[in-house]
């Protein structure tokens, strides 16, 4: 066990997941059971939090309660857009020291793990002792180096349980159906939308990620051959395809441009890339009941689905973060790693492996054609969104002779 | 039991819903249990599939199978948008009178129970005797009688379920927030935004439905209270919303007026009003971070967000309307009544009673200032959206005194 002894503070950072409590009441849980740790604290509002001293005591949380907050989307202590800088991180390390902190828990994406990073060595230069480890989330999927995310495989079953929903309400009232996926510049929710597929005609009929060039021209073929083919056409579309040229497609068709602290563009929230798309596809192709569906914040946020594995590993990146810290007086980021089939493994790698670094969609998840994913990514996917993934069915009466039409 | 004996034909009319497969296969289990069914025949899409004669036998239907498909949303048989007029509605009685359908079923909204009542007096006037049963279907949940309609508790329930999460999300990362609902005439759904609530400052903090006349103004200044109250603004607005003078604010405010075989303005399948409501937000109170959502098809479609109660109640009317057809040789439309606190009744009522009418919100579940529901809609809806309906929970723990900022 550690010789240091001290508070515990931790934090969540960037947008909410269906299962990022689950990591933080892991840690909290972990955490209150150390005598090393004097008392463990959370940050309102992320790294704003910390920086305000907007500081509340956990440590006097009831286990019910924190259970309870485990099984609730979204961020309970919060969350900020912030992307602190140098003097920024110094500012969140001098409250640390003001409050006795000893270890430091960030739980986030690839922003956040930066941010931990540069907070831990501020603290070394100035020879404060304390270990601070990064604990993952994102419903991006996009972290170097873990076989996949916490937060990715509940986002992935509600686009999946969506799209199967979409697939039977277009066989049941044919046309074109658009539906909008999150994902800037990975795209694996996207292809999340090929989970539910069941029978060989099921939908989504293609599907569009940002790690393949956009091309309209080719979305339109794609959508005739459907419609040729089944009548009817469902596509799933990232929020990020651009063009070949890197240009937003949603930039390009809409002329939204409002930007976050990180200067990105804003995707989601707007209807509009949808709206874009299903002009282009009437207006092009002449076809009627041309429909589109922004998935929205639901993705990440909607009450009641959640990955049963997901929560589970939530809830141990959480733990294994405190016993990193605590047990061992480690430093970095906790990663997943897959081990046979299907089971995983967690580690601690330092943080600037993780920090700003994107992951994308492997080649051989998605089909050459680029318009669609492989078998590969099912194999990838299906252990991670539950182990009650709901299943969908249909009649196989047969047919009547005509007797009035024969 | 009837002295008539001949085969059974159903079909599902309209949009589907989560438990509309529950109503055919209650409907399909219990008339292969009758001794005068010499066979039940399944029409597709809806009765576009009878005149067209594209029957299936679902007497060759597994058990099994029938149960499964009970269980996925949408409309196994599929459907149609077409509205019969009397030459239509004689075009499928010949088609009855031909294949010796003796039953005739037909799941949907009012349109469709007014389907039924020309086929109805169709087959009285050509003296063939035919039992025709009208089996209520509708997200909307608008059929007069009815204490509620099978389809609305499961959306209302999907619905309760997005805003429980966007409410967390818009705490988390707070700014404004519009949720579009499905509800061209009526507000039931959109009013199910608030089922979720359960704090005193959780969202939705306004609900914008039909039976008021929206008011931009009004709407503006809503926004601002709820800014100035709790730093964040969610509200629910539903698409049918419209002016003082009756005009939708989707023609109003954004051009858009593709119409329907019925009539009807496109609402769903688009992102414009919200966007546009986003855009007069942006532009009136100069607000940063304000985003809009259109729930959309995931609404009645979504795989795996069912309410137990309702999906028992579909199964039971699809029941109920075969004991009254073929045991007691009534036609009608199967109505739900509500007894006691919570139970139901099933009755029979004439069709003409059904067909053609709207029922809209009773005043007593909107709040004066028509921007909101009471209490007695909690009253009304909370029993129908599930036994199991989930809940949110928040940390409760007390402040850190500041050190360095006291």
């Amino acid at each position: 066990m550690s010789k240091l002894t001290g508070k515990v503070l931790i934090a969540q950072g960037g947008g909410p997941t269906a299962v990022i409590n689950q990591s933080l009441v892991g840690a909290v849980s972990e955490a209150r059971k150390h005598a090393e740790v004097t008392r463990v604290y959370g940050a309102l509002n992320g790294v704003r939090g910390i920086i305000n001293e907007d500081l509340v005591d956990l440590s006097q949380e009831t286990t019910r309660n924190l259970e309870y907050v485990a099984q609730t989307p979204s961020s309970a202590l919060h969350s900020t857009r912030d992307k602190p800088d140098e003097a920024y991180c110094k500012e969140i390390f001098k409250v640390c020291q003001a409050h006795d902190v000893r270890f430091f828990f960030y739980i986030g994406g690839n922003d956040s793990s930066d941010t931990v990073h540069i907070v831990n060595e501020a603290s070394k230069a100035a020879g404060y002792e304390m270990h601070c480890v990064h604990i993952p989330k994102t419903v991006d999927n996009d972290l170097v180096i873990n076989d996949h995310t916490p937060g990715w495989p509940s986002a992935a079953r509600y686009v999946a349980q969506a799209f199967a929903g979409y697939t039977l309400d277009n066989q049941a009232l044919p046309g074109v159906f658009i539906g909008i996926v999150m994902g800037r510049h990975a795209g694996f929710l996207t292809a999340a939308a090929s989970l539910g597929r069941k029978f060989e005609d099921d939908g989504p009929h293609y599907i569009y990620m940002p790690e393949t060039a956009f091309s309209e021209e080719q979305f339109l073929t794609d959508v005739k051959t459907a419609m040729e083919k089944y009548g009817r056409c469902l596509v799933a579309v990232s929020e990020g395809i651009h063009d070949k040229d890197g240009n937003p497609m949603m930039v390009k068709l809409s002329g939204r441009t409002e930007k976050d602290a990180h200067g990105n563009v804003q995707l989601s929230g707007s209807g509009a890339l949808g709206d874009m798309l299903s002009d282009l596809v009437t207006r092009e192709l002449k076809l009627k009941r041309v429909r589109a569906d922004t998935l929205g914040y639901a993705q990440r946020s909607f009450l009641g689905v959640v990955s049963d594995v997901d929560a589970s590993e939530a809830r141990e990146v959480g733990e294994k973060a405190v016993q990193f810290a605590i047990g061992q007086d480690m430093t970095g980021s906790v990663t997943i790693h897959r081990v046979g089939n299907y089971a995983v493994e967690y580690r601690l790698v330092p943080l600037h492996h993780i920090a700003a670094k994107t992951k994308h969609m492997p080649k051989e998840f998605i089909a050459p054609e680029g318009n669609n994913v492989t078998p590969e990514f099912y194999h990838y996917a299906r252990p991670l969104i539950g182990s009650d993934f709901p299943t969908i069915s249909r009649l196989r009466a047969p047919k009547v002779e005509k007797i009035l039409k024969k």
